[in-house]
């Protein structure tokens, strides 16, 4: 099928913010077997996501629109479409103003919901923006209903990784990569990390599989402990947690730059109860020598960014929190506060596993939020080799 | 004048990247004073290309468009340009292909120019897709180009604010926004937050400021101290540590369900240093006691879930870290837990300052990670009121 993207919001075409839906939709697009030729932007504006829907008519099967559904005056999108197709917009027996005929996609994350509209030969699928609501929308309802009208089944496996760049993962798979047929061979690069989606085209689940499995043990030989998940919904933190709890041990954390972050995408994970002792901010050195005892002398010596003080942070939160495994988190995030020894990004991440500690220099890039963001990540995958090495024959690094 | 943007790359149709300068582009064109209505993206396809600035052509002054000019096979959007301009692609002076009668924009950062094509009363601006190669150019020559051909300026300010929904805006500024001449006012709604952006068009920037002044005023008014900020660039959490800095505030935290969250927000402040003295993430019910004391006798009565708990949190965060101001938070974020009682959502936030503790119920709809959010958003929010209420006559709530 052929589905074209309709971004509606005047805040896109301003530049006060960018269209990252466009990029969740398209890669999901992509994997369910559609072809995608153009994709828009429109403001939030009756006559011009009109026109962009008569123009995407005529060259696509499926118009998916995102944005501007709300209960404001600016949200005009289910009237613009309505318009287009001469139906009424009318209230349900919920009290939910809807499009005449449409099936309506309940949001618990929002206040709006979504629809399918089918018309003639067309499909109009409205979304709302906010990526919170659109991409739940889109996982319960969307995919299924674009595998209901595929003729063949599309599979897709994801080999998820962290540890290695894109550049590297890229050199050690670019012959996978090359023969683009089917299974076809696709790397994504995340914030720290990188997934590669292997996609087949079958006549059933079970002949994608025998297509897609080789490639999946191929790529899990070559990228080894770098890979923390061959499945779709297992992010990072779930990862880290599984292995916690398959291990029995519990985890504290001790944040300095990160300042809880690295807690906070622990804590995402439900069930993270079993394991999750607790967690100590210590940002200023008072609290780091107050909560987790590091030494003046060390701060004095090496400065608060340095191997010792990540050291002393993930030995003093052992003691000060009895867990099994500690995590500590020490950098400059900038923008101020570098110098030529210590330039902002400079992260020290430590990790003690039953009193084996270990600690990894990190050189970060990017904005203050983009150096924390990159030090949480790699602090919990540093936790995951960490563990690992203790309990394997596993070495990593240093 | 009427600018439109077309991003060329099949990259970017297949998900494989986000079109970051989609935002780049826009936001400096609507400094520059520029309308733009429709935003497009389309795939290294000759046809298809020239279908887009066919259709683009019809409805604007201006089409920049990005990507596809390197020297592969895929990259055809000189040529697609050249044929729908009825021109030949030739080879100038200095060996470079170009187009017939352009501007040639030299790339230092890259191997393809860019190039500004002008033609009848149309201009069709080339630029690479590389985003370092792309805004190097857009800022060197596109800049100057858009400056020459202006007659009038755009001005925009925003006011920020937190603590009533998008409806209760809307309700309470819809004659301002139903006017939509000049002044625009346009209500954006965020995570716990809406954002009100006034836009004037103008001869100067003196003249807009004039126009739009007396409505940031209103506005003000109108939504007292909901507002946090109306400054483009000040978040929640800046608008929180300046107010902490300006009354010489120390901050802790301790969280429960956010998990590190709030403290994560506040830390992304530069220059927070200055305010924040430390957090506690007491998840479990053990580091609740441990580490602020709460009661067992009110976690057995009351369950950890509830206003006792969150003002015992605020006491003994006060106690135990000698902050100023304590935030706590404690919820069930779900999926499981949640009973009649107390259902998934239910979040009880606390408020220390200097002794006077104040708690506030709240109910979150949404999954795990958006009730997290909200409740941190909320969180930050609820500690602003707090300190405001502590050093003025306002009060709020109960």
């Amino acid at each position: 099928m052929i589905v074209e993207q309709i971004a509606v919001g005047t805040e896109i075409l301003l530049g006060n913010i960018v269209n990252t839906n466009a990029q969740f939709i398209a890669e999901q697009l992509a994997v369910l077997g559609n072809d995608c030729f153009y994709q828009n932007v429109v403001g939030d504006n009756r006559e011009h996501i009109k026109a962009c829907v008569q123009t995407a008519a005529g060259r696509s099967d499926c118009i998916l629109l995102t944005g501007g559904l709300g209960t404001t005056n600016d949200d005009v999108t289910k009237e613009a479409v309505a318009e287009y197709l001469g139906r009424e917009v009318v209230t349900d027996e919920n009290g939910v103003s809807v499009i005449e005929g449409s099936q309506v996609l309940l949001n618990v994350n929002g206040s709006a919901p979504g629809f399918i509209v089918e018309d003639k030969d067309k499909s109009i699928i409205l979304l709302p923006g906010r990526p919170g609501e659109m991409k739940p929308l889109f996982m319960k309802y969307i995919i299924p209903y674009f595998t209901t009208k595929m003729s063949s089944v599309i599979v897709s496996k994801m080999v998820k990784l962290c540890g290695l760049d894109e550049n590297e993962v890229e050199e050690q798979i670019k012959d996978l990569v090359a023969i683009q047929s089917n299974p076809t061979v696709a790397p994504y690069a995340k914030t720290g990390e990188v997934h590669i989606r292997v996609t087949a085209k079958a006549e059933s689940r079970k002949a994608a599989d025998i297509i897609i499995n080789p490639i999946i043990t191929e790529l899990k030989k070559r990228l080894g402990m770098y890979v923390y998940s061959t499945e779709e919904n297992v992010t990072l933190e779930t990862a880290v947690v599984d292995l916690l709890v398959a291990n029995n041990l519990t985890v504290s954390t001790v944040e300095s730059c990160t300042g809880g972050l690295v807690a906070g995408r622990l804590i995402n994970v439900p069930g993270v109860s079993d394991v999750y002792k607790m967690g100590h901010i210590t940002y200023s050195n008072h609290a780091k020598r107050h909560l987790l005892g590091v030494s003046k002398s060390s701060i004095d010596k090496n400065t608060a960014v340095s191997a010792e003080v990540a050291e002393e942070m993930a030995k003093g939160g052992f003691a000060a929190t009895k867990a099994d495994v500690i995590i500590s988190v020490t950098g400059l995030a900038g923008p101020d506060g570098g110098t030529q020894d210590k330039p902002v990004g400079l992260v020290y991440i430590g990790c003690n596993v039953k009193g084996k500690v270990k600690v990894k220099e990190c050189h970060f890039k990017g904005d203050r939020m983009r150096i924390r963001e990159s030090a949480v990540t790699e602090a919990l995958n540093f936790m995951r080799l960490c563990v690992l090495e203790y309990y394997s024959e596993v070495t990593f690094g240093k």
